[in-house]
């Protein structure tokens, strides 16, 4: 085993930053290191907070961390933002908040940016839980921003959703209906000192109620008002009694096999295109081609497809190379 | 030529759904199709419109057809869906008042499910766009779900993007800092009889001033109420002045080259992804690979990585088969 895992697996938070880094570099060391500590994770347990901007995600997320402390629990935070040139990142208010926690040896605090991918939720998010797993945490809490299809990325990572609103967001039905309501496991409507708030816990509860997302779990709806602290302790509880829910069905083991499928996909397909991207400054012959492409003397989605298929040849690509993966 | 590309590019609404149905399932048809009007397409100017949930783009979007239509202009509507089982697609209510304008030959309307993808704009809109361009559509509305990463494809594919905000979206920099000032190039406050509008816009307009996003243009902000149809030919003026300036400048012509090379990129991206997916249902190699990984016999990040590599081989993959494409 490589010093890197040992260090991590004993709970090395220095280690921990450091296989992080090299993971979001696309360092061909994490490979192995990933490998490595794979079979000592499965302990932590994640929970995923999305919702739009605005609605007080780092502030529960602030307030359950010093919840999960008070009970012994080590914590993970992953703050998802979106790379932006304009701010540079998350603005720095939302994060201000979280500096007490910065100091606690029992809290380790990672910002992704999401560098312009497509997607919402980088997909080496995922290695990162592991990492965070392996390295003894007990409770990793990932932020996401925004609503929409971004967020359905959460899903790939998280055993528990948190879809966190606030009375302002606009009424529920709007809110909700760009594909959030069938990610979410649990509902906060916070800042319920406003208007508003219980009757949009209302509409969620009567949403839920005629068209039921999954077959034996009902969302709670919990109202919280994070920046006092209220709600906080009932929001975890329902947290837990979601735990306990899919952890006795078999939910939990069905759910955590079908992302790791999903990883792999997915990280083959994206390592393709980086590849590809890599090749647009390093290889002459596809530089070419890219030209062709811009030029309007080839047309982009029928040189694609062309490329792909002889690239791969027939359907059973690649065959003959999956039994090399060990 | 193909009786399919013959018919689109006589204008026939019937063959440009058919094709772009083809496109939808992903047909091997299509590239012959697209590759045959490719010549034929650049007429078309693209606009898109985001924003998040609520803000009114496709009240804004029937306005513009109103006014296009009077000006005698044939348009084109492509509205991005993010499916949900729960809501079925899009909100009934969104597209009702679209309904006028299902009846007029000069306007073709289409939805697009974006099917669970990551990213937000499905990639074939693309060639959706270059489909109704053939067909001799003079303006292209795509319209867009949601504020955050997701929103930023929309750069893939618009010659001018409008971003749509109103006075209840939070406040203005929570909802701008989602990477969304970059891809701006003109502002919608719309629903401006609300309370805020114009402290939203001067708020806009300042951070504009203090970090300017694109070196000779400044996005104007335009306030809007589309119910009524208030500031919709304002909103038209500027999307005009824009596209003098994107033309004028060779901002137009190296935006164009650029998207197409992101197309080429992406499709053979997600094609493989695409082929990958299949493969989990017909490929028994394949699927015995999978469930290595499901069931931690093999770590994911690892062996989508050592699949990779063995498939591509040398860093110059997939160097000799670029100079097929044609």
């Amino acid at each position: 085993m490589t010093r890197a895992s040992q260090r991590l697996l004993a709970g090395d938070k220095r280690a921990l930053s450091q296989v992080i880094s090299l993971l979001e570099r696309h360092d061909p060391a994490t490979s192995q290191v990933l490998k490595e500590i794979d079979p000592h994770t499965g302990g932590a347990y994640t929970v995923g907070i999305t919702g739009p901007p605005g609605a007080g995600k780092s502030t529960i997320v602030d307030r359950l961390t010093e919840l999960l402390r008070q009970q012994g629990l080590t914590v993970g935070i992953l703050g998802v933002d979106p790379s932006s040139p304009f701010t540079g990142g998350a603005l720095l208010g939302d994060r201000i908040r979280m500096q007490r926690h910065y100091l606690d040896s029992g809290v380790f605090i990672r910002s992704v940016a999401t560098r312009g991918q497509s997607g919402g939720l980088p997909r080496i998010i995922k290695g990162m839980v592991r990492l965070l797993d392996a390295a003894g945490t007990d409770l990793v809490l990932v932020e996401t921003v925004g609503v929409g299809q971004s967020e359905l990325g959460i899903m790939g990572v998280a055993d528990t959703v948190v879809v966190t609103l606030m009375p302002e967001s606009g009424d529920a039905i709007q809110t909700l209906k760009a594909g959030i309501m069938e990610i979410a496991d649990l509902y906060v409507v916070n800042k319920a000192d406003r208007d508003g708030s219980e009757q949009m816990a209302t509409t969620i509860r009567a949403m839920l109620q005629m068209a039921p997302t999954q077959p034996d779990w009902t969302p709670p709806v919990v109202l919280t008002q994070a920046r006092s602290g209220d709600g906080i302790s009932e929001l975890w509880d329902k947290v837990e009694e979601h735990r306990q829910y899919i952890t006795t069905s078999s939910e939990l083991a069905t759910r955590r096999s079908q992302r790791r499928k999903q990883e792999f996909l997915e990280t083959v397909e994206e390592e393709v295109g980086r590849r590809l991207r890599a090749m647009m400054h390093s290889n002459p012959d596809f530089v070419a081609t890219l030209e062709l492409v811009a030029n309007k003397n080839a047309e982009p989605y029928s040189s694609a497809m062309q490329l792909v298929e002889s690239s791969y040849g027939s359907a059973d690509w690649p065959g003959s190379l999956t039994g090399t993966v060990t």
